[in-house]
């Protein structure tokens, strides 16, 4: 799983049935050195949110067809799982939740 | 899923039977920041419309074989899900349909 | 989908039987701009042949589980799902079989 | 399969129930050569625990959805299979578990 | 699928019991020009072997979870599926077994 940020959200009123009880969350992901970063390379995606998370959260994202666990029928290749409390790298707190 | 830009069509009579009932349609990717841009890396791509979409309209596409969920027949690895109204970036309006 | 362009053959005798009865092409990327061009970064690759191709055809290629969509025993990753007739981008023909 | 080291722990209690009774780990990639290096390009992740791993420990990692091959509900890309116990390339040894 | 030179072994005593009948093998991405030479970005990554391969060899390798075809429960993204005989680009026979 990638570690992102959920920094907005999309809109769509035309879209296939199977998106419709999802919340469309733009989410940047985010590197785990000693803090996260922002990642330099990839750019942000679009995530349906499993869980129930607000904008700025630090959170899981399950890419590809492990993206519609909760349903087979959901056309998403990115899926909100986890909301992160903290990241320990080594010795090091990398992230708290405040 | 990845946020693109429909900029063109495939024309194709030799094919997998699976392909016949959709339009495939060229997409490029955008890069989501305080507003949609032309992504630097990736290459455009083909995908199938499941959602009845017109050229220069910005859309989610859904890649790998969740691209298959109408039809796990369907021989494709990307599919437009949904045609974008909007997409906010914090405070911002990153994107609207006009 | 990727569209790409058969640039050569693989030929192999100890396999997996799930390959016996296909051809195993080398495709080349291409980029899709106003015009069909040779892809800088990604390396070509082999895929089996579901439509009859001959050499040089530009091509569309299902990539991932879904190029196992004829026979969910194929042990593939990429797949040629179509012969491309032509290429719109906008109102500029990028590409047409002659 | 991805050579990886075991760097971190990520803690999360709001997440999908299907990750409930794993161990979530930050693994960094490594490069293969004459010897295990840390890998430039990509960045850290997160995968799931099947097999007990301890922190700094050399692991092989699954991507994709067959990372959820001990359960099909468990909304995961990414899990550690195995401890490496030592790397051969050639005549060379490339790392031993000590 | 890729093109890839297996150059190693990797042992692991404690690992996924999915993994416990196949040898796991350390490949190389080749790129596929004129003649087969080692691909720059892309690290090397291990695979189970399907088919009977010796070190050195030239293989096919499907990746992601395709390589699971032999037995849905291994929880392998990448496997050795063809020893290559050899490779023809155009009219140049960029690689041949011999």
């Amino acid at each position: 799983m990638e570690i992102g940020r959920v920094v907005g959200t999309v809109v769509s009123t035309v879209k296939s049935s199977g998106l419709n009880s999802f919340k469309l969350l733009v989410v940047t992901p985010l590197s785990v050195a000693e803090e996260l970063t922002a990642a330099n390379g990839p750019s942000s995606y679009v995530a349906i949110d499993l869980v129930g998370v607000g904008e700025g959260e630090v959170v899981l994202v399950t890419k590809g067809s492990a993206a519609r666990v909760s349903d087979a029928t959901v056309p998403t290749d990115a899926a909100i799982v986890a909301v992160v409390d903290s990241v320990q790298i080594g010795t090091q707190n990398a992230y708290s939740k405040t």
